[in-house]
């Protein structure tokens, strides 16, 4: 702990008792990176406050002590968000667990920021009420956290991601303010921060509680996967269910090298042979979703699919979704490291997306499996290398930020939904211009004019990034420190 | 025209040519008010930029003489948003109508600001697309317009506001910064600054390119009318429509009053002697459709409805909404001036609101006609006053503002379509804490450091607002000037 935080440490223990505090280097070290592994610091300090007032009182005094102080949720993050400050603050939300309150008729939550993702589904399923996104980590990441990286899932394509299921939020600014943007009503008169604060990456401030829009839960789920000799058979299945006006509430597809890992990892029993498999999920009202899921059926089939299965009950439904799920870890099967990577493109210049990362693949001799969200275009390629070899690991970070490039080229977006943290910090001027990251700079340094909150996330500095993002000069972490599992 | 505008005035013609710089005080008053014409000043010098280029040089122009300046769109705001300075310059948008592209492929449309609302629409209908946001005036009123606003219509219910539909923006700030704010693809790293530039009423520069999302045109819709002999039975009715899990793509209701007023003025033969009208639309597939349009007539009939008309084809559809869709306007035929205000609670709260309002109204002898989107529990009361009483006219303000109060009680808002501008800017302290207000104006003022954009309008000033809001204070324009026919 260095010694600027030693004076702050039992005005801390005075605000957040004992046990809130946390000094002890083997207990702060638990703290030291999120679920990007390869970034790690330990954090000077890591306090876990449990109201409201507590935050407050902490952003307070880190203001006066001039300390920077990093949110964190449950650590679950991609992208280094929560990379701690080794003379900072870690300020962790994992004991503000209450749920406030569920108003069945408005359709609403209120829940604090260490409330688990599917706890508020949990709550509000005995009154026929769910909360939509539903991120792959939903078991154990926070909705506070969900809400600093405007978490997506398989199911934005049909409801959106974390902003558009948000309605309300208190929040405790860099300043120490306490502040309430918008409420349960559908529109909140002023300037409309819950947006920008929604993805903002711990960059504006903690949120302290959240309200949140609940869904009626669907009369029905139904749920196919249909096998094809192709990805670009897989493509045109995708485009002719969109262009048929069906919006199903998940398109996934697998490319032939994910689905060999998942079969190894958890034999998923996907259809032999196979080089692409999609999944397609339809809810609603029944009638509707069983007319619609005739017609995917059929337009699968139309696209070449020599296989669909599909699930009879919620048993087979948790299988088909297996291999999907456990895509990212089964990794491991068939490479000793790889990245996850995470872009967008628009969903029309998938084929051809796809064909460039191909032949990156076939250039440089770096595997790449392709696992993503078909029907919005975000892509979650993970590139293969062994890290026993360093110039096979250099090799894939460059294919990696190249992918990023091709994203960027083709209109698309460096990220998806893992955000930007420490890790794509330095992509930001590749897809926009200084104008653009001034605009952003300006907005962040008017709710955190001491620079305190999350500093050096989210928008490039020189000093960080130099004239070029560093993955490009080889400076990437991962390059730099040839670490090797990931995940 | 102040002396300081005459020496702009030969640097804007520079820019925009003669044509595109009104000078003349007949042509400039044409733009003193917008749809709430009761507030109006005289612009000193109009512009009508037809580029983009153009904009941002009327822009640095305003900035190097520190001259305010107000974006305008169609003029159809009803908060005088769009409210002229006398010393400023206004920057009407109307020239700059071209649709950049449909893309049919993404769903997407990229149109200047100028674009009417309706026009966006009959591009992409060609292609079984179209554009969900659709205000009472989207025959006349500009997707630009709608941007500063965040425009509703009677079908946000379901599509949500302007803020749902806008995925990119290119934007010059008031800083004459040419910025470009996400773009197609679903989500943008960095700060989304998109949701906070929707809906900010022109204080944070001007929209030059808008991209927004297009629906596929439903294959179904249907229409019904339902009569009650009062509001209670109607608010019940949408009550058990909702919680049947039902998502109308609107719900709009109107009380005797308004029926009364509709009546006269386009005959639209809604039953005779009800005390409330529900007007329910559901849109989808077919076979859904069908089946929730059976089981909302059920409802409503449970409910009390005492008959029930059913459109049977565009024509009877268009028909029905005749009486809601001149609600407003009708008020002429039954009040010799009126004021329409628009507020927001929880649906749930509607009943007890709509119970206060009707006790207002006969303590003060004040007469409300309430037409309301009650899905989304949006108000929309009629306060109907003789302008030739000056007296009527004060107690009309002030039945009005506890209208608001009514709301912000409730735990709802002071707007919900109509934005607030110079309107309704002195109730922005009955709604938010200084600290919140603090909030906004911190990230009004990096994006605006000099304060020329729109200034006044949207956040209260203590010059502007003094402690109390100047309606509650018998300052409101209305009854200071003692204006009469407002719309």
């Amino acid at each position: 702990m260095s010694r600027d935080l030693s004076a702050l440490v039992p005005r801390l223990r005075e605000i957040c008792s004992d046990r809130g505090v946390l000094t002890d280097e083997a207990e702060r070290r638990t703290y030291e990176s999120d679920g990007l592994d390869y970034h790690a610091v330990i954090p000077g300090v890591v306090v876990l406050p449990e109201t409201t007032d507590q935050v407050v009182a902490v952003i307070r005094l880190c203001v006066e002590h001039n300390v920077p102080v990093v949110p964190r949720g449950s650590g679950t993050g991609l992208s280094a968000g929560a990379l701690p400050n080794a003379d900072g603050v870690l300020l962790v939300t994992s004991r503000m667990r209450r749920i406030r309150e569920i108003d069945v008729d408005n359709q609403r939550a209120v829940v604090e920021p260490g409330v688990l993702n599917l706890d508020v589904t949990r709550a509000a399923a005995p009154h026929g009420l769910y909360y939509a996104p539903d991120p792959s980590s939903q078991q154990v990441c926070s909705v506070g956290g969900n809400v600093a990286e405007n978490s997506g899932g398989a199911h934005c394509l049909k409801y959106g991601f974390t902003v558009h299921h948000v309605t309300g939020l208190e929040i405790v600014t860099p300043t120490g303010e306490l502040v309430q943007l918008g409420g349960k009503s559908v529109e909140s008169p002023g300037l409309d921060l819950i947006g920008t604060f929604v993805g903002s990456e711990g960059t504006l401030g903690v949120a302290t509680a959240i309200t949140v829009r609940l869904e009626r839960t669907p009369e029905r789920v139904r749920t196919l996967l249909a096998a094809f000799d192709s990805l670009d058979a897989g493509g045109t299945a995708v485009t002719s269910i969109i262009s048929a006006g069906v919006l199903p509430s998940a398109i996934e597809m697998m490319d032939a090298l994910s689905i060999e890992a998942a079969e190894q990892a958890v034999q998923c029993n996907y259809p032999p042979g196979a080089e692409a498999v999609l999944i397609v999920e339809l809810d609603g009202p029944a009638s509707d979703v069983d007319a619609q899921f005739d017609q995917v059926s059929t337009l699968c089939r139309e696209a070449g699919a020599f296989e669909i299965h599909t699930a009879a009950d919620a048993q087979e439904r948790a299988r088909i979704w297996k291999g999907r799920k456990s895509a990212f870890a089964a990794m491991g099967r068939i490479s000793p490291a790889y990245i996850v990577q995470d872009g967008v493109v628009p969903r029309t210049a998938l084929p051809e997306v796809l064909g460039r990362i191909a032949e990156l693949s076939a250039t440089t001799g770096i595997r790449v499996a392709n696992v993503f969200h078909a029907g919005d275009g975000n892509l979650h390629p993970l590139v293969l290398f062994d890290n026993a070899d360093p110039e096979a690991a250099e090799r894939a970070g460059d294919v990696s930020a190249a992918i990023l490039d091709l994203c960027i080229e083709h209109g698309g977006s460096i990220t998806g939904e893992h955000g930007v943290g420490v890790d794509k910090v330095c992509h930001m001027p590749a897809m926009f211009t200084p104008d653009d990251l001034a605009t952003m700079d300006d907005v962040r340094r008017a709710v955190d004019p001491h620079g305190i909150a999350n500093p050096e996330k989210l928008l490039p500095t020189p000093r960080l990034c130099g004239e070029r993002p560093s993955v490009r000069t080889g400076e990437h972490p991962l390059v730099a420190e040839g670490k090797a599992e990931l995940f």
